[in-house]
């Protein structure tokens, strides 16, 4: 049991606003909570009883502890109310009231008064305008909706209360049993990663399920799901994945939604798997909630019908599953038990005249295969075998076994009962062998999640010290899109850089020039112009000779472009050999929900053209920074594809992780882009450099 | 009606093999057929009558004519009893009985016997080792499934019987109905591109489903879908779509399946909906059979819960489809009839207290807007609407305005009673919103398909004795792989090619290069030698004095390097500056089942790396080409990204058609690469081209 259980499995409830008028908010909740196990008590100044409660005029004057206060009185006096219940020593709330911050400007301004109380008095604060929360295991249902849950190990929160009335109405049909759930609201003060984190550590909770169209803090939420996701399977449809959804969702709740290649980023480096749809969604919880995790991808289909169980074939290899290798002794067991006529090769076909029994054996075989991690069991109807036979013998085969079964008895309402007894152990069964399939990758995924080793990013040793001071110069110069004069940001960060400096004297350039070996680049150095090429700010090849001419000319043309343009100087810089690297870019940008996003990709026309690009939430750690190597498509080109000389991609997956380092060091730093980042044989240099910098938050 | 008609309505049907026999395939199809609105004759020398039918004892002593034999005698008489009927008069067989292809040589050599009498005779033969044939119309059930499918406009037929047996248990329960339905067999004589056809040309069937491994002749069947689609829908799971798949299909089958890559392009090109699950193929079928098409792909939501409505925005975005934009008066009404609260914009909220009345009011004004072509009406659960009246309205609103409604009305069994009445409307409705989008989707897809314009293939004016010269030159040497030295095929179709010869003698060569302004390349010409730059075989920027030399030089590597290598010569070959263009690649390998495939894509990485291609069909209509250019994600670079002069993408284009004509004239040429065709902002060169020949073809 998490922080939350008085809020969940409270001993007494107060329904604040209680009423008998029909059709009102106030007597459905009242309603619902007739099942309740704890004590029930109903607040409301105007009445002496409701519908057989005795009626307080305030919390405090019921006179015996309140776990939790559900508030649905009108919202001018909500944030009072609820106050008084603080007061009275309530320390869970939820305010199903609407009225606040998805109505304008005076509803926003209320919230934050709720929100201060709350603060005040440290409560757990569901909602404001939300249909409640429920507990199947005191049989809570302190929501306004039209049904209790059925009991079961899934947890559900959702941002849409009026999802939550349609998946309970639906749900019960389906043999699909909650233990907690909660309507979000507007999330003024608990939110996705107080429940996620709840959830986590409650042991009656096996999967939770989300309907979310925004996280309110991306790093904690992260945090929260990174640890919980490790035992407990978190599945979420994120709405507003689409431009024409974030538009939708964002008019719906009023919330800002970060981007959603954030979203993408963050949700999986959570270890969330994320639902597409409402179907996938529950096929994902049925399966988590009903049956143990594989130990490997290794899948058998065993089928009684070729074209059904070429289609469960496809949807693996649609999938993350992949089709298992029978050992010699299941192939021995099949060429015994089966019909010379039939498949002993995986998908193993006992044919349609297969009884009950051999249907059986056949899984049987497959699953005592060392090889074999989970099954796939797809049936025609024939006149030889009874679904609930075969239902009962398959339930048997899957608990001797402890290994995951998914089926797919093919038919209409008549295979009812046998789906019912598959339902009862866990088995989902669907009459798509696609949808069979996609139930049983949910685990796999899930496996891979809690296999995976979360490491800690690396902190190198940088000079912290050094890169503020140049901030610090940007600011005082007010100066907030810095250039190549912000070189030293990353010298300090240990990201290797050609020879150079920028310089404001001609002399100083030779100097600077003479110090380096062979022709230099020399390029104008300006806030202002940010397009430095189209003017010829840019001198390539540069002889020491000719360093002091270049400087002047190169000063000439910006002040010709721009006469008032501020000119910091020229960059001398060392000529690196495009022609021995690989062009890559590695940037960062900042979202509002999720704060620094690092990309990588190669320089040129993969970014710009293909759009080859990863990200990941900073900080970024060194398995993170690998990964994302491997997640462009063009990643064979750094190590070696077509005869080239493969490429520093160590330098590559270090300098992710020192920019990580530098952007989480400097929140004042909105955006930056190494472009390009040149990747050589021997190492990488940071040849560009551009960035974005709010210089308040210095 | 089309040809197949005696087929699917016949008058008279004799069932050859029938018995009595418990549990036996003769006694199932005779006891489908005891609702069949014709006669029915039993077949059975050894009999006298059978469950009541008179028996003969063949089909010629039935003494009247008969349209349809359906034969389920064993394998070893099947043949000479197919041959009976077919001299007593009967045209339309279907072979039942199983031990033909599906069971190795003797069967395959049964199965050749089977296809020779009816060629002979020119049966429509559905077979064997087939499920049978039903039609609705005539309650015609000639199979030995379980049950007779519900009548309706849908035409189904299935490469995998069982999975038919399974779609019509469930079907019936879904309110699903079908016309035809067939079980395909072992395709001996009548396959998918007769079915397509038949089906194309048949007034009652609204909607074609296939399951289909493979296709017979995927010429045939790409013309044949392509007049049918026009029209009628196609949709098709074509199974082994995946690696895993495919191997599963072909031991299923024992059907060669031609590739992935092929099917993908020939489907597409024949206008079939692919469908990539059953549950996708049949939500396509429904919606398709029931709804008219859309006008365009502007889609309204109306929902009166916001969650749900932002799924369902999701899934327009995941779609081909698009959220309309409301005209004004369509706005104005909205704000006349809807809360100061509702969401007027797309998706409209109505608002959780929305009685019927409201939500209908807002449909018709979406559906009255010109913007509006369909629409997607979600609804959670509320207290104050029946969904039943709901769906009442919503058949009313749909038939006024004539354009396609889906529903995804959320709850559990409860709301049976309305979806049932839309159903009957033809409106489907599904608890996830998104798989209610999906389905309109499909209707947009066909709409796009009916308004493609089919062009023929352009003949270009070519010099095809020249090509056949240079294909018979190579037969001659008993050369099947070829490269520069075919240069001329290239020259014959028209494709233009650098300035230059293949010539056997140094000074040849002097010559050749005199006439070439600037250096030239050469290259050693030996079908033996098939990576030339490895042995240093190509020389680049040989300048005039340097010619002689260099071709004894090469012809000195390629002997040292293969000294019984055959050297046709050397290449001199004017120069094609690389820097000034892009290097595609223009090439055709041959599929097993659809014949020669063109590809096309960016030289280099692009290929090779990142796997940016694009195939079709061959003959390639100049729409297609057009096409092919615009699905390759590298196409900015030709149409000039980032600067760079945009290249001839007509020429590439024309390029595309020409290489099509070549190899559809020449069957002969298995396999050829234009690699690299040099796209330049004049005019675009074939600098190289390699080809695999079937010489004993020519």
């Amino acid at each position: 049991m998490g922080t939350l259980s008085g809020l969940f499995a409270p001993e007494r409830v107060a329904v604040v606003g209680a009423t008998d008028r029909e059709g009102s908010v106030g007597r459905a909740i009242l309603e619902n909570l007739g099942a309740f196990d704890g004590d029930v008590v109903a607040v409301n100044p105007n009445r002496e009883d409701v519908l057989g409660y005795r009626c307080y005029a305030d919390v405090a004057s019921v006179g015996e502890p309140v776990d939790l206060a559900v508030v649905v009185v009108p919202p001018s006096i909500a944030v009072p109310v609820v106050r008084e219940a603080a007061e009275a020593g309530v320390e869970n709330v939820v305010v199903v009231t609407a009225g606040f911050s998805e109505t304008g400007a005076d509803g926003a301004s209320r919230e934050g008064e709720l929100k201060a109380v709350a603060a005040e008095y440290d409560l757990n604060l569901v909602g404001p305008n939300c249909l409640g929360v429920m507990n199947t295991t005191v049989d809570m249902n302190a929501t306004f909706g039209p049904e209790m849950a059925l009991p079961g190990s899934v947890s559900f929160m959702s941002q849409s209360g009026a999802f939550i009335t349609a998946v309970l109405d639906w749900a019960a049909d389906q043999g699909i049993g909650f233990k907690d759930v909660v309507s979000l609201g507007n999330k003024a003060v608990l939110d996705e990663t107080d429940f996620v984190r709840e959830w986590g550590d409650d042991p009656d909770t096996d999967v939770v399920l989300g309907y979310l169209e925004s996280v309110q803090d991306g790093q904690e939420f992260l945090e929260a799901a990174r640890e919980t996701t490790r035992e407990t399977p978190v599945a979420v449809v994120k709405s507003g994945r689409t431009d024409a959804g974030a538009k939708a969702a964002s008019s719906h709740t009023g919330a800002i939604a970060g981007s959603e290649a954030a979203y993408e980023a963050g949700l999986e480096q959570a270890g969330v798997l994320r639902a597409d749809s409402v179907q996938e969604l529950f096929d994902s919880a049925r399966a988590l909630s009903g049956l143990p995790l594989p130990d490997s991808d290794d899948v058998a289909v065993v089928t009684n019908a070729g074209g059904p169980g070429v289609m469960a074939t496809d949807a693996i290899g649609d999938s993350t599953l992949s089709l298992a290798s029978f050992g010699d002794d299941t192939l021995d067991t099949f060429r015994e038990v089966l019909p010379e006529e039939a498949n002993i090769y995986n998908p193993v076909d006992v044919i349609g005249d297969a009884s009950v029994e051999r249907f059986t054996t056949a899984v049987d075989a497959a699953l005592s295969d060392p090889n074999v991690s989970s099954a796939v069991v797809v049936s025609a109807p024939t006149a030889v075998l009874d679904f609930e036979e075969l239902a009962e013998a398959l339930v048997d085969v899957q608990a001797e076994h402890g290994k995951p079964v998914v089926a797919s008895l093919m038919g209409g309402s008549r295979t009812e009962p046998a789906v019912e007894k598959l339902r009862t152990a866990g088995i989902p069964n669907y009459f798509d062998p696609a949808r069979a399939v996609d139930s049983l990758d949910a685990l796999a995924r899930q496996r891979r999640i809690t296999e995976r080793e979360y490491v800690e990013p690396t902190t190198f040793d940088v000079d912290r010290e050094a890169a503020r001071d140049i901030l610090m110069d940007a600011k005082e110069r007010d100066d907030n899109r810095l250039g190549v004069e912000a070189m030293g940001l990353l010298d300090a960060y240990g990201i290797e850089t050609p020879a150079g400096e920028v310089v404001d004297e001609p002399a100083d350039a030779v100097t600077v020039a003479e110090n380096i070996d062979g022709p230099v680049v020399m390029k104008i150095v300006s806030p202002d112009i940010l397009h430095k090429s189209d003017i010829g700010g840019v001198k390539v090849g540069v002889a020491n000779e000719n360093v002091y001419d270049a400087y002047e000319d190169l000063v000439a043309r910006a002040t010709n472009y721009q006469p008032d343009a501020t000119i910091l100087g020229v960059q001398v810089q060392e000529m690196v050999d495009l022609d021995d690297g690989t062009e890559t870019i590695v940037g960062v940008n900042r979202d509002p929900q999720f704060g620094p996003l690092v990309l990588f990709g190669l320089g040129g026309i993969f970014v710009e053209v293909l759009e080859d690009t990863t990200l990941r939430v900073a900080p970024v750690s060194e398995p993170e920074a690998r990964e994302m190597i491997d997640e462009v498509k063009a990643a064979p080109l750094l190590r070696g594809a077509r005869g080239r000389t493969p490429a520093d991609v160590e330098g590559v997956i270090e300098t992710i992780q020192r920019l990580s380092q530098l952007v989480t060091d400097f929140p004042a730093i909105l955006e930056l882009d190494i472009n390009p980042l040149v990747a050589g044989p021997d190492g990488v240099r940071a040849v560009d450099v551009r960035l974005t910098v709010d210089t308040d938050q210095l």
